[in-house]
C-alpha cells in the first residue's frame, strides 16, 4: 500500500513494523508482547487477575480505544478497512457529504479506533485515548476524584448517542484529552450487520440525554494548532 | 433510672456522662465535640465537604448505626424508648415470646441503635459497628478491595430482609465485626408509624434474596465468650 | 404570625390548615393520614415495605424536597426558620448582599425544602418536586427511560455543588419541572452545625463536575410569567 | 467429523445442519437471520438501539452464553476446539486428573460456551443459559423484583471466582436455570493467552467473596434425573 515505514524497536514488546495512515498518524504493528509480571506482594487473590486490586483513583480495566483526528475521514475510512479489516460499525454523514466520523471495529467490541474531522484541516492529529471502566458508577466516582485533583473536565458525564457509551472527557496537565467510558454489555455479535449512519440533523440533537457536543471536541487535539 | 456511673473525659470531645444499660453495655453522652480540621492538603474541591475525597479503600461516608447483643433485649428495648426516646421502628418477636430483635431510631434514619439475642446468653456484648457508603456499589468494590486484603467476610454481599439494608460483614483482624451498609434513600417519615413486627417463621425465609443467617450472628461478639 | 388561613379539607388526609409564606405560596399542614393498603396482589414480599415493587419507569422510592421560587429569600429564610423551626444547612450570598437561596431542614436529612431567587420578580412562585430514587444508576436509568419517551431533560445528569445531590432535571408535558435526586449516605448529624454560605464567585464555578446552571433555572417556574 | 444429522427448518431464521457433542448435546448452525423489526411505536429514540428501551423487570441487553453439563467435559473440550476453533480460557482441573469445568470463546468475549461436569454421570444435559445486563447495579434490582414474583433464586447475587462475572442464579417455573450476569469491561484481548487452570484446593475457597457453590449446582439440570 506503499505506507511502509520500516522496523523499529520499542520497550516492552518485540519489533514492530511502523506505517502511516494517510491523513499521516504513525501506526506500529507487533506480536512479542511482554507479559506483566506482578511485583513481590503484589499477585492477585484470583490467579485470573493480572495483578492485585487496588480499586485507587479512576482505577480503569484496560485500554478500550483510540480516537483519531483527520482532514479527510473518508481516506481514513478506505485505510482502516483496507489495511486492517476493520468493520465500520457507527458513521456521521456531514451535508456536504463528507463523513464527519467513523467508528471501526476488527473484533466484536462495537469500535476499538474512531476518527472524527478535524474543524482546523490540520492532518495526522490525536483526539483521545479511553480506557474502560468496570461499571460507569466507577466514572461518576472518579469525576469526584478529579474534581479534588483539579484535573479539567471538558465535558460529561453523560451518555454518548453514538455507539451509546457512558463517557467522561478531562485533559491532562499538557492537555491531552483521556476518556473514561463504559459500554455495559454492548458487542457486536452480528456478522454481517450494516454500519448505523447519523445525519447532521440528528447530531445537532446532542448525546443521548440531550447535552451539546462541545465546541472544543473538533480542534482540540494533539500537537496542538492555532485555532 | 439508676444507672448513672458519672463524668468522664475522653479524647476528641468534652466531658460525657457514663452509664450502663440493662443489660451491661457501657454509654456515654456528650456534647462538645472537637470538628475535624482538614490538614494542609485536605481541604476539599467543595466547602460542604468535611474533607478532600480519596475514593480509597471501602471509603465508607459515615458511621451508621451501632448493634448490641443483649441476654434480654426487651429490657434493652425498655431502656432506649425510655431513656432515649428512641422510636422501635421494626424487631423479631420469637415463637417463645421473647424479642429476638430490636431496631431503634431518634430520627428519620430507620435505625441507629439495634439489639439482636445472644445466644450464648452473656450480657453486655458488642456485636457490630456500621459504617454508610454512597451507593450500595462501593460495598460490591470494597469486597474486592477486602478480598485482596485476606480480611474474613462473613457473610454478604446481600439485602437484609430486616430494614431493607444492602450489607457486607467482616471481621477485622482482632475479630471485630464491622459492616458495610447502604440504605439506599430509606427514611422513616411517618411520625406515628408502628413497629413492623416479623416471626420465627418469616425469618426463616433468610435475607431479602433468600441468603440464611449464618450462625455466627447469634454468637460471636465482643467480647469473646466460650461457645 | 398573621399568616393564617383557616381549616380546609382534602383528599387523602385529615382537615388541613393553610396558610401563606411571606412571598405568597400556599401552605397547609395536617395530622391525620390515610395510610396505603395495597390493592389485591399488590402485597409486598416483605412486610417493611408499603407496596410491591415493580420497577418500572424511574421508580423513586418517596418525595425528597420542594424548591420554591421567591422575589425576597431572606424573608423565606426567616418565616421557615421561624415558623417550622427550620435549620438553614446551605445558602447562596450575591454580591450585592441579598440571599440567592436557601436550604432547609426540619430533620437529619441535609435538605427538605429549598428556595431560590426568581429572577422575574414574580411572588410565590413554585421551582420543581424531587422524588429521591435508591440509588443514583437509578437516574442514569430513568434518562433512557425519559428519553425514549419524549420528555424534555432540562439539564443532568450532574451532581450538585450544593448539597451534592445527583440530580436529573426534567419538565412534564405542561412544563412543571420534576428533579430526580440521590443524596447518597449525606445526613446532618451535627445537631450544632453552622450553614455553608456560597459566594457568587463559587457559583460561577458550576456545578460539582464543572456543568453551568441553566439559565431557565431561574426564570422558568410555576405559574409561568412572561420573561 | 461424524457427528452430524443435517439441515433442519426453524422459524427465526434459515436452515440450520445439526449435529451432536460427543456427550449428545444438541447443536445447529446457521446464517441467514430474520432481524427484529420493532413494531409500531417500537421504534428506538436512538437509531443504533434494536428497539425501544422500557426498562421493565430485569431487562438484560443480549444473550451472553450457555452452560452445559457432560460427563466427560474433556470429550467436550476436545469438540469445541476442534470443531469452532474455540479458545479454552479458563479450566478446573480436578484431583482426579479429570476437567470438572471448561470455559470456551470463539471472540474477545472471555466465554460464550462453558460446560462442566454432570455429577449424577448423565450425558448431554443442560445446565443454564445467561443473559447479559448493562451494570451489575440491574442484577440486584432484578433480584428484587424476582422475590415479589415469587422465582426461586438459587445462588447469588455475588460474583464468581472463575471468569470473575457478577451472577444472579434463578429456576423458572420448569426448573430450567437462568442465569443473570454482568462481565464489566473484561475482554480477552490477548491472541496468544493461555488457559487459566484451577485446582480442587482453589474452587473450595468459594466465590469471589467466599459463597460457596451451592450443591445443586453439581447435579440440577435439564431433563431432569434421578439424584
Amino acid at each position: 500500500m506503499g505506507c511502509g515505514e520500516g522496523w523499529v524497536e520499542d520497550a516492552g514488546h518485540g519489533r514492530a513494523y511502523r506505517f502511516r495512515s494517510p491523513d499521516g498518524h504513525s501506526f506500529e504493528l507487533y506480536w512479542e508482547t511482554r507479559a506483566l509480571e506482578p511485583a513481590a506482594g503484589e499477585q492477585p487473590a484470583l490467579k485470573n487477575m493480572a495483578s492485585r486490586f487496588h480499586g485507587r483513583g479512576a482505577c480503569p480495566r484496560r485500554l478500550d480505544h483510540v480516537n483519531l483526528l483527520a482532514a479527510d475521514v473518508s481516506a481514513l475510512r478506505d485505510f482502516m478497512t483496507g489495511a486492517f479489516g476493520s468493520r465500520v460499525t457507527e458513521q456521521i454523514r456531514l451535508d456536504n457529504g463528507r463523513l464527519g466520523g467513523c467508528w471501526f471495529t476488527v473484533n466484536n467490541k462495537t469500535y476499538d479506533l474512531a476518527c472524527t474531522e478535524d474543524a482546523t484541516g490540520s492532518h495526522g492529529r490525536f483526539h483521545h485515548l479511553t480506557y474502560a471502566t468496570y461499571q460507569r458508577e466507577e466514572i461518576l466516582r472518579a469525576a469526584d476524584i478529579l474534581r479534588e485533583n483539579g484535573v479539567h473536565i471538558e465535558t460529561g458525564p453523560h451518555r454518548h448517542a453514538i455507539q451509546g457509551t457512558f463517557f467522561l472527557y478531562v485533559w491532562d496537565p499538557a492537555g491531552i484529552r483521556v476518556e473514561l467510558a463504559n459500554a455495559g454489555a454492548r458487542l457486536i455479535l452480528r456478522p454481517d450487520g450494516e454500519p448505523v449512519t447519523w445525519t447532521e440533523t440528528e447530531r445537532r440533537k446532542g448525546q443521548a440525554w440531550g447535552l451539546k457536543t462541545i465546541a472544543t471536541f473538533h480542534t482540540h487535539g494533539m500537537p496542538p494548532v492555532e485555532t
